[in-house]
């Protein structure tokens, strides 16, 4: 049975969109249009705190398309799925068509 | 005779999950599902203190199950039964069903 | 398709200048005045967190030509075309005619 | 003759608990059950002074069983006894029965 | 086509000073009076700023003359000349005469 | 002729502690008993500067006896005699009859 | 032509006093008297900037006898003249007869 992850502080639940190494008719794509790595954001905690003790909020939302680091970032296997765990801060970007 | 810890700072005593290797009819569960790293949170520290001396509230409580890094830690025994300790920052999140 | 990135925090997304190699005329350019490291800003994040959780401003902006450090910045690839991401304060300065 | 020691900022002074290998009645003890690397509290310093130079307390005081970690501290012969000495906030919780 | 530089946060851009290996009068200069590294400011950053946001004012400016680490700085190539980028707190002093 | 050294910053001027290896009687004294690295406090400086530039006043006085840690420690030579500079926060705790 | 320096930040330049290895007499002073590695304050910078950007004065002022570390310092050559720079932090007291 599949459980869910509520992140800690800055943390960040991705599931990594593997790209199609074919397109919809069945013609292989270069490499070079697949190397961009990229994930949905499936859940993100709270937000780490400041000097304060106030939160700051993540920079992210559940749903989005995010740029991911080449390195970094830990697996965790939830049900027969697997996530990877970012910090906020470690996130390059949002991606948008 | 067991004694009880009470955790220093943001530190959180944790009974690791060992996961079930069969399921309850005796069938062998596959190593994926096995794979990750749970625990239940015994008890918490009073929080860590911030630049002011305040005390910073640890994110998890007593009863809650959480994720663990897959490195970091230190084992303690507490009369026969072995426990964990980790840093609030550390636990990656709370697990539910 | 290409995809548009909207970097995150300070980061600077940068399309590399490729400095000419010979001038209009067909004339091969010395390397030496081939050497600045330099690119156009294409998109800039909204800026690092000050120790308040308040943004602190990137110092270029979108359109800007800027000398770039001889090493960091990660490679993008959105679309064909190959892109760099910097953080605000990897910026040399700013470059002007 | 032995002398008394007042430790400086947040520093703890221990006298480590060594446990029986033996139950009273002459059992020899499992080796295991021996682990815990514990202390009793000697003395504490007033502690450590924050960025505005205010003391912030100590979190054990005098007479606390305390946790100790597997590593660090600093041993001092005070007369024909071993104490250790710790920072505050390497002391892993206290200890009740 | 020379382009100019404006540098970024705490930068300073400096044209080095190379010592005159003889006098005027052709006399062969002994190698210790050659030995200060120094420049000529030719351009300043806005200054880096402190942990609320402000802007911290470069302490040389524009036509100073400056004593260098021996180590350290960006060599920096605008049209046909060398320059040389250091952060404000990398000089050691200005000189005069 | 012997110079005088007012230490800068939280710096604390320290003579040694030469522990006797015999009693007043002659009788040699077991090692253990020397072990004590101690010491008189001849000098302190100021105090450091905290983060708004207000001094941190030194934590022990001219006078006190000190267990000074195993290593660290400038070796000074005035006059004939040897000293030793701690910083303030280095200084383990005073030593009290 | 000799060339007078300021020093930035918190920089202090140093004329190093070598130590006299005979007596005026000519007796020649054992070398545990010379070790003393002490200089004369020639120039202070106008201080540091604390994290709010105001100044924290140097500690000591021009024509101060200073007690220098073993280490550390960057060599001047300022006409014929050898200094050293020190950052005040390093300097280790103040010597007075």
């Amino acid at each position: 049975m599949a459980k869910r992850l509520l992140p800690t502080l800055n943390r960040v639940l991705i599931e990594k969109i593997v790209p199609p190494s074919k397109t919809s008719g069945g013609i292989l794509l270069p490499e070079k249009l697949n190397k961009l790595n990229s994930g949905k954001v499936v859940a993100v905690g709270p937000g780490a705190r400041d000097r304060d003790g106030k939160l700051i909020p993540v920079s992210v939302k559940e749903g989005d398309t995010v740029l991911l680091p080449e390195y970094g970032g830990a697996t965790v296997n939830l049900g027969e799925k697997e996530y990877h765990l970012y910090r906020d801060d470690d996130i390059l970007g949002t991606l948008h068509d």
